[in-house]
């Protein structure tokens, strides 16, 4: 049945790949689904239509045939498990994966993202700097374990999965802040990733989405 | 075979079922699976053979033979598609409540955290009133969406689910914030779900423990 998600018509990170179908696409590329993509201005996302795809009014969201699904998370996790190639076949491993892929959301992603909504409200604050600090040491605090658990492995686990490529989306986000030259490892693994074929692919199709609305 | 979990020796909530273990311990009374626990101090959890089962140092923590899991999400959601009661059948229904977990954790629960950790590291601090007010309004943001979505139903999706356990356990942590009363369709929802008689079950391990450490 045909795939269709949601992206932004205009994305906020001009092209640089960081909104959330992002990850939606790269898996739908590393399990060779083909997908379309409606595109959605910020108004349109918080109209009713979108709204009952989305409670949240937000994107990406996941058609396929009456499935509905929203929140990019739950999105990866329905490819990954409808498809091969995103998760190990073996019950411990896949395990370990989809602990990997909640790691990455709920651990890794939070004060990465904190970080980033402060640079646009809190830069003219007479309190940025010191916050700032305060916001860098929680991430380095993440950066660590995670860098300590992924020492010289390709992966966090095992072959590629869904939790690599969750946790590279989200790791993707620290590349203009300078916080992850700390941690070779962390570098050459999100380089790892980005040298995939399947995520050159994804971020080729949402540079063009850029490209033609720019 | 006998399942473990891993909860904290000494709660920093004082018995309010507020550690991540309680969401888990709910999520084992709704399907009707016994467990054993085993309590960490602060310092055991950040020490090697912890670490080996949860990468950050972190509680909760899941075996069950060969099987071992971290992050309470993925916790539940394992328990959720091993046993019936926590995820509909219906593949276009379950794809929903599983988007549900995502929300909760992904959307719901930033927000929150984020609160409730600078009512710690920055309650001292000249800007705290100022960033207080800005943390409540993101924390608003995310419940008008919600209390929308849910009206007059009794939970998010259909019947009751591991999207609804996870959302209960996130807007839980506002008890004291005094926010939800805003929403008195939310304060419902969240005394459904602890009316429960698993949850019940499940709060009362929980103070068990912390009766018995203080």
């Amino acid at each position: 049945m045909a795939i269709t998600i949601t992206a932004f018509a205009q994305s906020p990170d001009r092209g640089r790949g960081l909104a959330r179908d992002m990850g939606v696409r790269w898996a739908l590329e590393e399990v060779g689904q083909p997908y379309a993509v409606r595109l959605l201005s910020f108004a349109a996302m918080k109209e009713a239509p979108h709204r009952s795809l989305h409670p949240f009014g937000q994107i990406p969201t996941y058609e396929e045939g009456d499935l509905r699904l929203f929140e990019s998370g739950a999105i990866i996790l329905n490819i990954a498990q409808q498809h091969p190639g995103l998760l190990p076949n073996d019950e411990v491993a896949r395990g370990r994966a989809i602990s990997w892929m909640f790691a990455a959301l709920s651990t890794v992603e939070p004060p990465i993202l904190h970080r980033e909504s402060a640079l646009f409200t809190e830069r003219d604050k007479p309190w940025h700097v010191e916050r700032l600090q305060m916001m860098d040491d929680q991430i380095h605090h993440r950066l660590d374990a995670l860098s300590k658990h992924l020492g010289d492995a390709e992966w966090l686990d095992g072959a590629f999965s869904a939790g690599d490529l969750l946790m590279v989306t989200v790791l993707r986000r620290l590349t203009t802040s300078g916080l992850l030259t700390a941690y070779p490892n962390l570098c050459a693994y999100v380089a790892r990733g980005e040298a995939r074929p399947a995520f050159q692919h994804a971020f080729a199709d949402q540079l063009a989405v850029f490209a033609q609305s720019s």
